[in-house]
């Protein structure tokens, strides 16, 4: 165990139903107006924008709607978004979709409140203060309902970079499962490699020695590789979506870290390189990416894989466990291979270039320069 | 999976030497003057009263020590508090201790904003506002440190009551492991028993099927059963303690029964009897109630004591999965029976009788009427 604080205020409201009390909550909070962040047409045709509405109206909150955020959400999207909130003086965000209009909506909680253009807090400037964000989740994988990350994409610069601050974690997030049974099957497989990919970072590159930890996370992967099962079967199992949709919010929460030390997210590095440059899904990219790390990280920490192996697979070596894992993102229909995505091997220069600028900004420049992410990519040839 | 609502919004210091911040802290919340709850002498001798002292002046913080708190805290001393804290205009209430000075301090919080005898909020009255709560927890085992609970004891009337609530949740939790080497073994013990009684009520009483949850629950019982044995070996195990310290707070933080749906605490009913008549140590009497309401419980839930069986002990049934937890309690010296702490069977009747007010008060009067707790208290002589 390692020093550590842990301090997660975010209030989770989870239930079938729960978005018609975002109303009232921020009436609690004392908010007159908010911005709402939202996607792409689903939120309209699904009748849920006409029910957040009718609750923001029954607490007279007024609402100025901004859709439009697209998956691996882009900075000039979020700028308008920034200005929308200045010009019509908002109190808070909401944002009502998945990771993506989340993390959007939490980039532009940060920029209403600066002068600074919002990408110098992607690159360095600390966050100091944002509007209050409130959430409705549509899609369960990347945790940002409970967490104070944010990555949106530079789409000049072809930068896909984070916000990590205490000042973004949502006040409140509504978690409806319902509302996820109709996430199709692929971006379900998406989301659970999204899952277990933020619990194996800091479980595999930290110290060994905090078995808690690592109990809770052989929990989390346990428990989302079954439930991703029984919704391949059915897509509409009601306990394994709300199963699967809390497990991915505790997969990246602050809980399974906290006392492990220092730890680092090389997949993630690299997998935001590929999806910076091709726009492919993030979930999608790191079920290439991960594969591909394993093998190469495994001699750096044999005794950690074994007991991978062991407990989530029950085999008997590292090798084995890496295998069943990449078999599983194979039955699930997620992708293992760059040529799965239309990436040519030829292009592994150029994502390593990108992965290690995110590498040196992460402070991990040094195990991971442009040669190491480049042998780990051709493992994923 | 069951609706509900999660909000934590206690911040959690963990390491070494931490105590030192709690100055800044409670600066950084605008408090001015504050009430130190603390128990006996060992924070004196220890030197720890003076390091928190000079962290208090260091931020110019004015301070009523209180001391006197008891294992099982009693109300009469808790008036005491409420009287000092409304006497000099405290603006919070500072604990350090273990689990009984931060469950009285909860207790100053709430009666120090009261117009009522603080035992009205202990017997039903809804409570809608505290002092803020800050605190050093020097013994690792009730999870008071991060939790809404307060148990105090009415010594007149026998009743070990409690109050449930979000406005007593601790702004502020200072946890440094080093502090809890010094714990006897025999404390330790009843610690570690507690614990495990925390996660083990929701286990065993929930309904079947939410398997996250169980996964975070075993994970939590085999982290306690590794750490105490290295404890009783090697008392400032460090690694150990620590580990042990933020596994008896996840233990009781709202993390293990989010989205089990309703559940029951039969054990600390009965041990509430227990403790409040003969001032046992709450641990110690756990340890004696949980094998013996196992016992009578498991044809209620036979599959959940086979899993428990299984994942804990790698047994193959219920019956075999109780005794083995009843043998580790016996192995680190927590007793099984109530006559090793000197409570007649005689007494039974009455002990029933106290235990079902307490059934009645928290809804499961049903399952337990006074007839029932005989029975599972007759299978502990």
């Amino acid at each position: 165990m390692f020093e550590f604080t842990f301090h997660n205020p975010t209030k989770i409201i989870f239930g079938a139903g729960k978005e018609s009390l975002i109303g009232s909550e921020l009436n609690a909070a004392g908010i007159k107006r908010v911005l709402l962040v939202y996607g792409q047409n689903s939120v309209i045709k699904s009748g849920l924008l006409d029910r957040v509405m009718a609750s923001l109206k029954a607490s007279n909150i007024g609402c100025t709607q901004f859709g439009g955020v697209v998956s691996n959400p882009v900075l000039s999207h979020a700028r308008e978004g920034v200005a929308l909130a200045k010009r019509d003086q908002v109190e808070a965000i909401l944002a009502v979709g998945g990771g993506s209009v989340l993390d959007e909506a939490k980039a532009i909680a940060v920029g209403a409140l600066a002068h600074e253009d919002v990408w110098q807090f992607f690159v360095g400037k600390e966050v100091e203060r944002a509007l209050p964000v409130f959430t409705i989740l549509t899609i369960a994988a990347t945790g940002s309902e409970m967490n104070g990350n944010s990555v949106v994409t530079n789409a000049e610069t072809k930068q896909k970079y984070n916000i990590a601050s205490p000042h973004v974690y949502p006040r409140v997030s509504i978690l409806n499962p319902e509302l996820t049974h109709s996430v199709p099957l692929n971006y379900t497989a998406y989301s659970a490699v999204d899952a277990i990919a933020h619990v194996i970072e800091g479980y595999f590159t930290k110290q060994p020695g905090t078995h808690l930890q690592d109990r809770l996370v052989e929990g989390i992967i346990k428990t989302v590789i079954e439930t991703t099962d029984l919704i391949m079967a059915e897509p509409t199992h009601a306990k394994a979506r709300a199963s699967f949709m809390w497990t991915a919010t505790l997969a990246l929460n602050g809980l399974t870290p906290a006392g492990i030390g220092e730890y680092s997210f090389p997949n993630h590095m690299i997998e935001h390189a590929l999806s910076a440059i091709y726009n492919i899904p993030h979930g999608a990219g790191l079920s290439i990416v991960m594969p591909a790390w394993m093998k190469w990280y495994l001699p750096k920490n044999p005794s950690q894989f074994a007991r991978f192996a062991k407990e989530i697979f029950g085999l008997d070596s590292g090798e084995a466990g890496i295998k069943a894992l990449e078999q599983w993102f194979v039955a699930i229909k997620s992708p293992v291979r760059l040529g799965e995505v239309d990436i040519p091997a030829a292009d592994i220069g150029a994502i390593a270039e990108n992965a290690e600028g995110l590498a040196k900004q992460w402070g991990i420049g040094d195990l991971y320069p442009k040669a190491s992410i480049g042998e780990i990519l051709k493992l994923a040839v």
